[in-house]
């Protein structure tokens, strides 16, 4: 993507994600070769799913097939001949959301996005956190229930398991196992086919035991944004991923149950909910962002 | 306390604290008069234990007999006649083990204080942090088991229940029930009477049964810095309270833990595990630090 002085997006370019880290770095080259080849003084700057070390390397990428350490920036500067910003894609996000997007001007912000896994980002006192390594913001693996069902990186109660795209289908599958989603399994013909958005718009459309699953989903999401707050304070938060195409449905049991969860809710000023404004082009914006400086 | 330019302790004065938000008003002013009657050029800082919003305002304070918000910056500055700063207590704290003691020099600090409660203080990027209104690092209300016990704050599961003085107090009594504290009860006389010192006297004794319950102890402790960790990717936890006390017994498990709990913890960085050296003071000694500016 080809982000303009005045941060319009200019041009862009999509390929699939390839297996494996050279080349994912080869792919990354030849959209920058692709791109530079129509546009002048293009800085560089690059978000990835996983943990960046601050110096540019990604250690660990579940949802990438990438079993070892890549070191971006320098397997980048080797193949473009010039510096290359690397972060994490939430982080990247997280920067374009607060430059450009729901929270502009706001100097403590969380940015949550509840996708397929949680990932997230943080402006603390009017900067941009990046952690002591380069991996603040990874709030789904937050444990809010010790003895919870496994999640892909080895632990359990993982945040993600219960508030992400995945964790909405396991609700709607339990509840669906325990015959309190009849109508939507008519439709859908399996609880194996039951999927998240299913849930969603059986609920948008009044289904009032989708509404129940979406109520219980919602529970969960409120836990994590308490516990964030609990730790941060932020004037605001920032909710990104599939749940921002639905705020209605979301925002008010969230809101209901952030209320009755957090400690002196009724005392103290609450953080503002807010969804993400920018779409799934964030994170790649907040790269050209990045690369800019 | 009275905190000379060398930053060094030059006087002290300790009172009870009174019931009631104007009582403690009073008591803050006497004990200011009474130090200002022997030292010059005297600056005040005020640390309490509660949600302290960043204009001064003591809003909610479990622990004391405070029913009602208290304007403490107002209140004390009619009294005194100065400009007084005021913070949370483990704010103030974090700021003298940043600038004085365990965590000096380094930009990214998570303190965590386990005492009867848990409180904590963050450093992010080199600044010490509030939050939007003052509420950031209380980590002991953080949920990590929504469906756990009550908490005084009247929500569930919050980190404190466990990971605290009074946490591990309830877990030795759940193992004395269960019949896994035998030799410990059988010195206390009752389960009743049964306190974490028990514990952590036996355990530093060598006895097994106790030495399993400051590990299913460490455990919860590990959890909420694994949280902590995912959210803020510190360089250093420095922990506090009365466990710093005997950290030799509580170091090992809590890093097991933590090591097997964090994400990715076999490829990355991990932030360094120090124990507080300013000692009861440090939340004195903050506020001291804070009215100097």
């Amino acid at each position: 993507m080809v982000v303009g002085d005045d941060r319009s997006i200019v041009d862009e370019r999509r390929r699939p994600t390839p297996a494996g880290g050279v080349a994912i770095l080869d792919a990354i080259t030849e959209v920058v070769h692709d791109l530079s080849a129509s546009h002048d003084d293009v800085t560089v700057g690059v978000g990835i799913a996983g943990l960046v070390e601050r110096r540019g390397v990604l250690l660990a990428a579940p949802n990438l097939a990438v079993t070892e350490a890549v070191d971006v920036r320098r397997g980048l500067k080797q193949r473009l001949g010039r510096d290359v910003a690397v972060d994490n894609d939430a982080t990247c996000a997280t920067l374009a959301e607060w430059r450009l997007g729901a929270a502009t001007g706001v100097d403590d912000v969380v940015l949550v996005t509840l996708g397929t896994g949680i990932g997230g980002g943080l402006v603390t006192g009017g900067a941009l956190q990046h952690g002591a390594h380069g991996f603040a913001g990874e709030f789904g693996h937050m444990v809010v229930d010790p003895d919870g069902p496994p999640c892909v990186c080895g632990r359990r109660g993982c945040w993600e398991r219960y508030a992400s795209g995945a964790g909405l289908a396991m609700l709607a599958r339990h509840a669906a196992v325990e015959g309190r989603l009849d109508d939507v399994v008519a439709r859908t013909g399996s609880i194996d086919a039951l999927r998240g958005e299913d849930v969603r718009d059986a609920a948008v459309a009044g289904d009032e035991q989708a509404i129940a699953v979406v109520d219980a989903f919602a529970r969960w999401v409120a836990i994590g944004l308490v516990n964030l707050t609990n730790v941060l304070d932020p004037a605001m938060f920032v909710l990104g991923g599939g749940l921002a195409a639905t705020p209605d449905l979301y925002e008010p049991p969230i809101a209901r149950w952030f209320d009755a969860l957090l400690y002196s809710s009724e005392v103290r000023p609450a953080p503002r909910l807010a969804f993400a404004t920018m779409g799934e082009q964030a994170a790649a914006v907040g790269a050209a962002l990045l690369g800019a400086g």
